[in-house]
């Protein structure tokens, strides 16, 4: 029996949508098994610009280092996307949350499920049986490089050092023995001088690991291969910027963007979120898909500890989809669910 | 009637394989037309290294700027890739001919063959009709920028000057112009200076084309977007590390990499290459698909202004496919033809 403090980010546009059906699902899990779990708000992304100038007021971030995880909605707003000269964004406070807490790994699973192959834009037996697992480096990169202006142009440093890399490449050789054995390197080692480094440092890795094969892709061969045969994939391990473009591609073997969660771990506190972004155009209507953020509270029990408890909420969640109690994403208007609808019938399946 | 002389630079792998099948095709075209076509065949690559120790020689550079266009094959040998500690790499040669020559402007058109889409991975009704093109900025980008190691790591810059971004997108802006009227800029504003210079260069521009409606997507949710619903574009304009990615990714769209032609436009001479790469596990093999290479010629013949006998090569290469005069990617290796096959039939269709 437990007792958890989890500070929520739920951000911009769905953000607040999907927080809400994730944390009826935690409410429920807390009532069937006994855990406590408290949920402290915060501000963070074009909210918290709205209301203090700053995407990552220094009261968040506190709030993230004093509670036991992190739950993050999304953030974004496009009235800053199509501004070039705006100074203050909502993705720094994203980026600098990510870094302030050290969150190096960012994992994503993507699973082909089964009630949703006919859904996907993908031909059914490319797909039945997909099964991979991102591990995307998220503090590092081009993301933190130094950037800005010259006179007549603009620049973006992407550096990486052996440590950054090690660290995460430790956890997906894991991860990859505890599944199929199988990790994946995608880089662009045949022109960039950092995957040239995340070569070396996997290569040399590599012998500790002996149960674990590894296998190396260049990203452009990489993307390709995603839809041509998704099935090759077990551990995926790549660097920040391949990882954002190839993890969204890969959702198109979910079925949708809307089904897929994160978490991100480092050296302190963990976050979970879904990997989509704040869809503003859904802001308000009760249609956006709450299943990433719910599946995202599952991999938050299970950094608990909590393993019977998230296999429920999977499993909740596989009722859903099952019984179609899915919202407009997964099925036409007139036979979906709202958002709210979604949260409540998987809570209630825990 | 025309006389054109044109450097070859079949490069590694299969590069010769389907070099010399395009060259099939030009010269059956001269032979109808009567013009006449030279072929100066130079080191490039791999094998350029392996005679010279250059991927690059001089007397290579020298022979396509005294060329009207250059015809490329492909380079890349897997002894160079997993070796992070090689100093000489086929890839220097390709990057300094692009940078020599001043091809800034990488144009892949990718179209979903009728008689191709049940072989395509993604369902039919997502890809029938679907026709964009990339305009690929190839000069720039974090390809150029300055690398290196520092004692514990690596690092690459991108870099990119209001110059190098306009003149590619009044390329891609004119194009539009010619075809649905839709441009779309991928890049990642939210994260990188660099983009949103692109994005306020394309902003600035865009008053001069009217006619051109403008959309801007960051590159994940163009990652995924490609796959969902790929008829949505119409010119697609990037920058050189994102249209590498994305227009791979697109080639499932077709149905095969296979089939997928580019020409890069620039300061000096045109080059007609490929999408794919050199392909080695099939060297020597006459499996490789031709017809991007073939298709490359048909670019290049456009870009000579014989606009009847590009037309004549499409046409023969859309019969070969009708008739499933094919290669092994698109074929049962039962049903299938070789490389030279290919090439024979298309030679004799125009
Ligand atoms: C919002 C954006 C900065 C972010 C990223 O690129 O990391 C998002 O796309 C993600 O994948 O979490
Ligand atoms: C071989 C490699 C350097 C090249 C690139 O990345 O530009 C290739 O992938 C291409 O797309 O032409």
């Amino acid at each position: 029996i437990l007792t958890k403090k989890i500070a929520v980010l739920a951000g911009d546009g769905i953000g607040p949508e999907v927080c809400q059906e994730a944390i009826k699902v935690l409410n429920a899990i807390g009532d069937r098994f006994g855990h406590t779990f408290t949920f402290d708000h915060q501000l963070m992304g074009a909210c918290a610009i709205d209301a203090t100038g700053d995407p990552l007021p220094e009261e968040t971030l506190q709030a993230c280092f004093e509670a036991d995880a992190v739950l993050l909605g999304a953030i974004g707003d496009p009235k800053y996307d199509n501004n070039p000269a705006a100074k203050v964004r909502p993705e720094q406070g994203l980026l600098r949350l990510r870094k302030s807490l050290g969150l190096y790994a960012n994992i994503r699973p993507v699973t082909a499920y089964e009630m949703l192959i006919p859904h996907s834009p993908l031909k059914n037996d490319r797909i039945a049986g997909a099964d991979m697992i991102f591990f995307r480096e998220l503090t590092g990169g081009i993301y933190f490089g130094e950037k800005g202006r010259t006179e007549d142009g603009a620049y973006d440093n992407c550096t990486y050092s052996r440590f950054e890399i090690s660290r995460i490449a430790h956890l997906a050789f894991k991860a990859a023995q505890n599944r199929r054995g199988k990790l994946t390197l995608v880089d662009k080692a045949n022109v960039l001088e950092t995957s040239r480094l995340w070569r070396e440092v996997v290569q040399e890795l590599s012998p500790s690991y002996p149960d674990v094969k590894v296998d190396y892709l260049f990203v452009d061969n990489a993307a390709m291969q995603l839809i041509l045969n998704p099935k090759q994939f077990d551990v995926i391990l790549t660097e920040n910027m391949f990882g954002d473009i190839l993890s969204d591609e890969a959702s198109v073997i979910a079925g949708s963007l809307g089904l897929l969660p994160s978490s991100s771990v480092g050296d302190a506190v963990a976050l979970f979120e879904p990997i989509h972004g704040s869809y503003p155009q859904a802001k308000g209507k009760n249609i956006a898909n709450p299943i990433a953020t719910i599946l995202s509270a599952a991999m938050m029990l299970e950094h608990f500890g909590l393993l019977q408890e998230a296999n429920l909420v999977r499993y909740a969640v596989e009722e859903a989809l099952d019984k179609k109690i899915v919202t407009q994403d997964l099925a036409s208007p007139i036979m979906s669910y709202s958002t709210e609808q979604v949260g409540t019938f998987v809570a209630s399946c825990v």
